[in-house]
Order: structure tokens, then C-alpha cells, then sequence
């Protein structure tokens, strides 16, 4: 998501102190650094929707949200500040980077609606694409998994067939993911497009044949 | 598909000659007794729509429809009269019996809407259960590959699953088959389907990885 950098963005993320991670001395740390039993990462988390309500949901768990966007950091770190959640630290920066910030450490990687990059051009900047699926198995750990939703069609089929392809295990499938009640917390564009009737994809990838 | 069978049906298949396959001296000889290239095996063939316009189309190919349904193998064979068709021949039998027909020599398997059978205690009828899956990786050679097609999006998660799980390659895959313009022959049910926006899910699988 393209998003217009509003004045106060920049020195806001400058002066956060708590919920914006910096520097990457947490590599290979976060698990001894943070009391929590394990760590979930998301990949463009966006308005930090989803990561927000879920660090709220399950206080055991370190969630970190990694964006490139730095407004969507900015109001995604208001939230957070705003429900007082203590489990939860952001990233400024995009899926590329991620090895400088993590070592064989994440319980699950949670990909959601992430740009499908229509043309076959862009296929290496999809974040499915087998490069950023590689940098993924570096680090999760061995039970680790890949939560990955979308509504774009081609892009779940592109990713099926590039995780499998990679040798990750299909563990488990939906192509209407809402056919069955969930109690997923839904990003607005999720409820969107549940609204309207689309079907969401979802598939969870295992990082171990 | 349960359908009645009609008084005319079963004199019709005893006296027919030509296409339905009686005995099972073919086994491991279809190709050698028949002057085509490939064998494509269609497993429910219902009514024959599209086995026989298969058969038409390209004529390099023997084409086996096997059905369990008298009335429909009857109909089917009709068709394929009427329309002078060679390279066809069909079975009065279902999936189970596979074995006793065939040996190491189908290049490909159809299964098209196959009945979904939605309970769970069911399952074990379904075409994509594992225990039929080892009974076609026993009839297809090496390089044979299996067709799927269905409008019921449960039945293509467990078969995408039960594929995967019993170590078949994913070759193709697509959540909504005729978002792209294709030139497969259609039953009347799936041109239903279409007709009413509804999406076909499509998968081709392959036997070596």
C-alpha cells in the first residue's frame, strides 16, 4: 500500500522509544530479551490491524509487525499505544531486510494479502516468490510455519505452487477460507472483501517435510 | 449419480460389441492392441460428454471412460455411435476395479466432478481418498499425470491434501479454472456451474516428484 507521508510521521518514529525496534542487536535475542514463549512475525503488517488485535488476544506471545511503510508504523505504534499492549514491537523496513533482524528464532510468519505484483515482470518482488521463501526458512524455527492469506487468486496459486516447489509441507488449505466461522482478526480490507462475497484464500505452509 | 436405469439398458450393453470392454485381457496391452500413441482414462465418465468430445477432437489418443452406471454407459456409447467414434472404449465398472484393468500403461487419469462425498465417514468413497490414489499410481506410467477437476471447494482442499500427503507432485493449479479462456470440452453440469459465476478448481498431479 502506496501511502502519502504525513509531516508528523517522521519525527514520531524518531522519538518512539518503546514499540519501534532500531537498531538489529535483537537478532537471535528477542526470545531471551522478551518474556514471551514464542514469536510471530508479520510481513507487511499494514494498519497493524491484524497484529495488534492478535498481541492483544494472546498476551503470551511476542508479535512483531514488519513494514516499509513508515505511516502505516506511525498509526500501527498508536494503536498499540493507545491499548496500553506490551507484547507487540514493529519494524520500519521491508521483507528484503529481514535476515538482518532475525535468526532461526520465529515460530510463525503470518503473510496477508501482500501485493500480488500482477505482471510475470514483477514476480520477484511478490512475497511468495522462492528468494523471500528462502530468506523465511532462514528464520524459522524447525516447527515453524507460514500463515498466508489473500483474496488475489493468482497470487495463491503462484505461491502454492512456489512453496511446494521449495520443498515446504502443505499442512492445511482453504479456498474460502469463510465458508467456515473463524475467529481470525480481519484486517478492513479482509471484511471488505468477505462483504462482498470473494473468497479469501489461506493455506499454512510447514518450513519441515 | 444415481439414475434409474431404464428396461432397454441392460440388453443394450449385453449385445453391444465394439466399445464397451468386457473381460480384462487388455490389461497391460491396451496400447499394443489399439493403434494410438496415449491412453487417457476417464474415471466417472457420467454421461460421456466429455470423453467422447475428448475422443473426437484429438484421434491420436485411445480414450477409456470407465462408469459405474449402466444407464450411462449405455448413453455414452450412443454417443459415441452417432458420431463414428474410434478411438473409445468403455467400462462397466467403478474405480475399485481399476487394477483388474490396467497395468503400468495410462498416461493420463480425468476425474471430473466426482461425487464429494461430505461426511467425514465418507471420505474413503471420495476418487482423491489415498487408497484409490495408490491404486492410479499403479496404472499410470512414469511420466502419467492426473486431471482434476471440481466445483466443490471441501473436496479439492482434502484432495489437494491427500495428493500432496501421498507424495504426488503439484503440476497446474487454479482456484477459478475459467478465469482464463480455455478450450476443454465441458459437461452440461460444470457449463452449469460456469453459467452461475461459480468457481471450478483445477489441478493436474504429478505421479513422479
Amino acid at each position: 500500500m502506496r501511502i502519502r507521508k504525513k509531516k508528523w510521521v517522521n519525527p514520531f518514529i524518531e522519538q518512539e522509544q518503546k514499540y519501534i525496534v532500531k537498531d538489529q542487536r535483537l537478532k537471535g535475542n528477542w526470545l531471551k530479551s522478551f518474556p514471551y514463549r514464542k514469536l510471530y512475525l508479520e510481513i507487511g503488517m499494514g494498519m497493524g490491524d491484524f497484529i495488534v488485535g492478535s498481541a492483544q488476544r494472546d498476551q503470551s506471545i511476542l508479535y512483531v509487525g514488519l513494514e516499509k511503510e513508515a505511516t502505516c508504523v506511525a498509526k500501527s505504534v498508536i494503536k498499540a499505544q493507545e491499548n496500553k499492549v506490551e507484547n507487540l514491537r514493529v519494524i520500519l523496513n521491508g521483507a528484503d531486510e529481514i535476515l538482518d533482524y532475525f535468526d532461526k528464532e520465529v515460530d510463525r510468519i503470518y503473510l496477508h494479502f501482500s501485493d500480488p505484483w500482477p505482471k510475470k515482470a514483477h514476480a520477484k518482488r511478490r512475497l511468495t516468490y522462492h528468494t523471500y521463501l528462502a530468506k523465511y526458512r532462514k528464520i524459522l524455527q524447525d516447527e515453524g510455519e507460514i500463515i498466508f492469506k489473500t483474496d488475489n487468486s493468482s497470487l495463491f496459486e503462484f505461491s502454492l505452487q512456489e512453496f511446494l516447489d521449495c520443498g515446504w509441507r502443505l499442512d492445511d488449505i482453504s479456498v474460502d477460507y469463510h465458508r467456515h466461522p473463524n475467529d481470525d482478526i480481519m484486517t478492513g480490507y479482509e471484511k471488505k472483501f468477505v462483504e462482498l462475497g470473494q473468497p479469501i484464500y489461506f493455506a499454512v505452509f510447514k518450513k519441515c517435510a
